[in-house]
């Protein structure tokens, strides 16, 4: 049986942040980085934690990516900040934004940063908890590479565009949803084509363009979007606004551009943030009123979206992350042999 | 057979305004209901059409609209213009707020119309069409009353709570799709009814929350919304952003503030408004960019959503609007004797 070691949080994000300063990051972007992953962990997020590491470490050797980039950031009197990674990794942008956006948002009410020429690895809560934090709400949104196609559709031209609000709540924890825009994740189907069990009816096209639950047939297709033309519709509405408005790549462009999914997409995130205060406008309390809904959700015995992640996060503050031997091996090669150590 | 007749828009939007300022509405009140209505008849929407005006009026008769209602417009240097809708329905509010609000966009790059206090009943299409004319993209949302339970819940909580979205398109029609977040509408489950057949499954609960397919239970009960827990996601985003953020009622506070849901609700509505020249900031222009993107939709053999309505339209600017004797008929009636004409 294997043993588990429990990490502290402090400790793991000092690890993450060596391991790519090691890689050839900046102090800061490597920072940004190890806190994003870390707190996939934290959060019992494994798809988003340490397992991420390789992939991003894989994507700086293939080139893909600009390990050392240092984000430009460029603001002015309008609601809009923006942040060119220069080719690097998203949490390092999202991270040199934030202030600004913030700062723009209590200014006016409502401001948006556009994020351009990232890479993207990150879970979308984690960026709009940081604006909770401060007491804003936020709805962020970007494209990823055409693995969907739209409701009515043949071929892969849509990502799997994912989405995230957050509101701020009086207690410790905000209202976060997050979740992609197609009805299922290729590692889901990856998951049945192991089992050698089939996909439920309605995710996927084979290559010609028929419905299937074959899941290697799905995986040589088309996932489809969740929600059926609904779901279509907001998940173009993603390419429209966080793609072609920002001047960045759809999913498809981004696809031609990187060649493989085996690799992290480069693409631009949209990320807009209201303040409730000003959108009331001196009417009743926005928090307050907001309470009573949630409250009459949770009254119905409906749970609100990221309960999972904030009790685990809960343990996590208090016991450490719980990492597996192999786990700790894996870290400990990462940080000897840098990006080296990936194929 | 019934006769029909062509009725030019010109004409028909005359009759409706006649209608509501023998209503007792103002004369910019009753035009941009007019236009609201003749545009929902032009585009073949006929649930958004005359159909309306008898609920319009029935809504001023029980005293749960104020028909005279003159908006109160506020605008600052922020990115929040705001129409105070005095109770009064909701075209005229928008009206009122929309030059604003692209003077706003078009400063700041991003602006939001906050509409508190009205009475809705339009399509939001109509309104983000108004800001594609104007070459911005737009995001417009609201609540409803509560007749959809949320993911996992057993009781009506939430509304049907559109989302539309619009983005400017070089040629004579913009992008734009307008959906309600329940899976499906009161309307269809009442046809079902009538019909004696049962509903599909997974669009509704009965009384003690539990799934069913009689039309029956399901109207004395809740529906659901689309897409699972994402569609109730999105859903609830849209209680708290254009509910509880703008001070304003949500879904069940408007239920309970009106009584029934025979009459129109009152509560507020959300409209993004985005200038795309500003978000793409010296980038690839925005709009190129994205005719790439919905030319490869259709080049696979799929739809983009409001087709239909741009081809009715083309054909209503060009013949009219084709009405039966008994609409013909019923618009004679409620011009003659007012919000008398309805029970």
């Amino acid at each position: 049986m294997s043993q588990i070691t429990h990490v502290p949080l402090a400790r793991l994000e000092q690890t993450v942040t060596d391991i790519f300063v090691r890689a050839g990051m900046t102090a800061e972007g490597a920072a940004a980085m190890a806190e994003t992953i870390v707190a996939g962990e934290r959060d019992a997020c494994k798809s988003h934690g340490i397992y991420r590491i390789e992939g991003c470490l894989r994507t700086i050797r293939a080139g893909k990516v600009r390990a050392g980039a240092v984000p430009v950031l460029t603001t002015d009197s309008s609601a809009i900040v923006r942040v060119d990674a220069a080719g690097g990794y998203g949490p390092g942008a999202f991270r040199c934004g934030l202030p600004a956006l913030i700062e723009r948002t209590r200014a006016l009410g409502l401001a948006a940063l556009v994020i351009n020429d990232c890479t993207h690895f990150s879970a979308l809560w984690h960026e709009v908890e940081a604006l909770t934090d401060a007491g804003l709400a936020a709805l962020a949104m970007c494209p990823s590479y055409a693995t969907v196609a739209p409701a009515g559709g043949i071929r892969p031209l849509l990502g799997t565009n994912p989405m995230a609000f957050g509101w701020p709540r009086p207690g410790p924890t905000p209202y976060v949803f997050d979740f992609a825009t197609s009805v299922t994740a290729r590692g889901e189907i990856e998951l049945h084509r192991r089992a050698g069990t089939p996909l439920p009816e309605g995710q996927a096209l084979d290559a010609e363009g028929h419905p299937t639950t074959d899941p290697e047939a799905a995986l040589a297709g088309a996932m489809l979007p969740f929600g059926g033309h609904k779901g279509s519709a907001i998940a173009t509405m993603i390419e429209l606004l966080a793609g072609a408005m920002i001047g960045d790549f759809n999913s498809s462009e981004a696809l031609d551009w990187l060649g493989t999914t085996a690799l992290l997409p480069r693409h631009g995130e949209l990320i807009l943030a209201f303040d409730p205060a000003r959108f009331a406008g001196g009417r009743a309390d926005p928090l307050a009123r907001a309470e009573g809904l949630l409250d009459a959700i949770v009254g119905q015995g409906a749970r609100l979206p990221s309960q999972r992640r904030f009790e685990a996060r809960v343990r996590a503050r208090a016991d450490g992350v719980a990492l597996t031997e192999a786990e700790i091996a894996l870290l400990d090669r990462l940080l000897r042999d840098g990006s080296d150590a990936v194929a």
